[in-house]
């Protein structure tokens, strides 16, 4: 058949998480524990299975872990997001954006992200027929040139598409770009998706800046979140997002025949751990700077250079010192003859890239950051 | 937000569920059953948890279950589809069908279905701009009208999608009607989709046609099928489809942006039951054959005329005799007054569907059944 999306091959994630298993090399690509998640949320699954938990859930979600989301939102953002108008489970944090991106977007409409971006927002929005415009952000900081977006602004801009923490910048928005990009859209129907996955590995002292804390912005603002990140179980494919009344009916339409329900006995565990440990997700900011900094030092001494990483599990390094190659042929030279895979940035832009970055995940225990680094030295 | 599906409210498995729930009504309606699956499968999935099978799956899914399914269609269909090629894991059978209409239908193309249909289809045929042809088949055989059929074909057909087992109408087709098929779109680049969640509950002396069966359609065919209806665990959300290289390459695009990949113990988990138990499914005809028995029996007496039923767990009933109700207010009565949820068959029709027709589930167990029968003899 015709390709809907004829210039699209499989994920970078899959492609290099493949060539590392090839060349037993340490997966430093796609973004994914090398370690487990909590024991307790282990043990609730299991629970649950064995008690009987395993027909379908309700369409939006859990109730309980709908409540459970409602707290925790609450406590982090000063807004408590309404069980069962606001909070939609999905089938990852993925389900959710496309859900939100297909029912926003018509034929025709725009779309503004931000390059680099996360590589499944545009085959969704070019499934719905929009047209997708792209700001190119500059290393190192990646900070978003205002005017340029404004420019951009016009009768047809449906639908604004950011990322905080960012991946695969590693940067992080204030709350003031929030304020910023609130008065840029406020007197047009335009609306947010915010990608927020990474909330919880947030290293900047100002900490995650949500679009749920903003009053306005909120309200014409889709917000996803994704436990995978949260508890290291990026397997369990369970994700969420909150957006107003409104917002939330569209996308219910979109999520209900779509999965129609995300895995019932693994909701009902999430559910648990949240009332049990409620505040579990503080821990990740040590926990994760620990291993940051630690693979930082250990990368002393080579010659890669290290962009600042002020949230995600995601470390970018220039390589132009070692190598003339593109960022692509270098990720795979770096995997088959070196032993260590990462992810090249020019695949998150669609303007030619001029840099020569990657990006190394540090979501891995201290040995496997320790062995990579000794291979990454020696370049 | 302008809303992309405007007439569509939240799908009648979800507003039936509530209203028994709030009713207190034994629920016959949304399809699910009030038993367990089995206890190994279950077991399996607390293994694999607890052994940290807990990141990403790939993407087209856990190799283990992607070669256990293509060995067991190739004992069922005579067809051993190709395991990296050919077999694509999705999260349940819904993000198949969803997958598969936005990878093949594009905006104008023309899309088959026979009323009564499954709800989920005209959706996603809308969100890809697709038009929706619906042929309305009648009770209490629903056969297709096959000229009715030809008429129907044109330079913008694009997509057939069919399903048998049959959902909500419980006939299923012969191997026959996948000749007539054939020969109508040959000539034609015309696709078929083929909804067979029920493949194992079919009671027809025949057993399932498949259209992976069929040595010309397959090749234009995307066969969708369901775990959780195979093993009783609707709420776990795995399901597959199987589709030639070229189809499954298209599909797994969306796929892959979509949802990305789905829940990796339960796959591992589902992979190992299908080794430890290759033929479990082979009982499921008696073993929902029993049920389907035992509720006709309890039935007798009453004022409800049954339908045939050949295959899924459900069961059509006439109520003409009882109530001049339309059918959707008579689920409703049903329901609230009497104390069973039943769905009506208008809701999966485009056209008025002037029959007096409730569906019924029977996936039930025997007490479940002789409760319901008990209320609904007495109607
Ligand atoms: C969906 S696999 C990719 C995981 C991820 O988010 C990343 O590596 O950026
Ligand atoms: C997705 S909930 C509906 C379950 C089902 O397939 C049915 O009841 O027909």
């Amino acid at each position: 058949p015709q390709s809907k999306l004829p210039n699209l091959g499989t994920t970078i994630f899959s492609q290099m998480s493949a060539l590392a298993q090839q060349h037993q090399a340490i997966n430093l690509s796609q973004g994914f524990p090398d370690f487990d998640g909590p024991r307790y949320l282990q043990e609730r699954l299991a629970h649950h299975v064995a008690a009987g938990a395993n027909q379908y859930a309700p369409m939006t979600g859990v109730l309980a872990l709908r409540q459970a989301i409602a707290e925790k939102t609450g406590a982090l953002y000063g807004y408590s997001p309404d069980v069962d108008d606001d909070i939609t489970v999905t089938a990852g944090a993925t389900e959710a954006l496309y859900a939100a991106i297909t029912a926003l977007v018509r034929p025709g409409d725009e779309v503004i992200c931000f390059d680099p971006s996360y590589d499944s927002y545009a085959p969704a929005v070019a499934l719905s027929g929009g047209v997708l415009k792209r700001i190119a952000l500059q290393p190192p900081h990646f900070g978003v040139d205002w005017d340029a977006f404004k420019a951009l602004l016009s009768d047809k801009t449906r639908l604004v598409i950011l990322n905080t923490p960012h991946n695969p910048s590693a940067t992080v928005w204030h709350s003031a770009n929030f304020d910023v990009l609130w008065q840029a859209i406020a007197e047009r129907e335009i609306y947010v998706l915010s990608d927020e996955v990474y909330e919880h590995i947030c290293f900047d002292p100002q900490g995650h800046a949500s679009v749920l804390a903003h009053p306005q912005l909120r309200e014409r603002a889709v917000a996803v979140s994704s436990f995978g990140k949260t508890y290291h179980m990026t397997g369990w494919k369970v994700g969420y997002c909150i957006a107003p009344p409104m917002i939330s009916a569209e996308l219910r339409k979109v999520h209900q025949y779509l999965t129609f329900a995300v895995n019932t006995p693994a909701q009902l565990a999430l559910a648990d751990m949240l009332r049990a440990e409620p505040d579990h997700y503080r821990q990740l900011p040590e926990f994760y700077r620990e291993r940051r900094d630690l693979f930082i030092n250990a990368l002393k001494g080579g010659r890669l250079e290290l962009l600042p990483c002020e949230g995600t599990y995601f470390l970018l390094a220039d390589y132009s010192a070692i190598s003339g190659l593109d960022d692509v042929s270098f990720c795979q030279w770096l995997t088959t003859e070196k032993g260590v895979a990462a992810i090249p940035l020019s695949v998150f832009c669609a303007d030619p890239f001029p840099h020569k970055l990657i990006r190394l995940c540090f979501a891995k225990q201290p040995s496997t950051l320790q062995a990579a680094a000794e291979r990454l030295r020696c370049l």
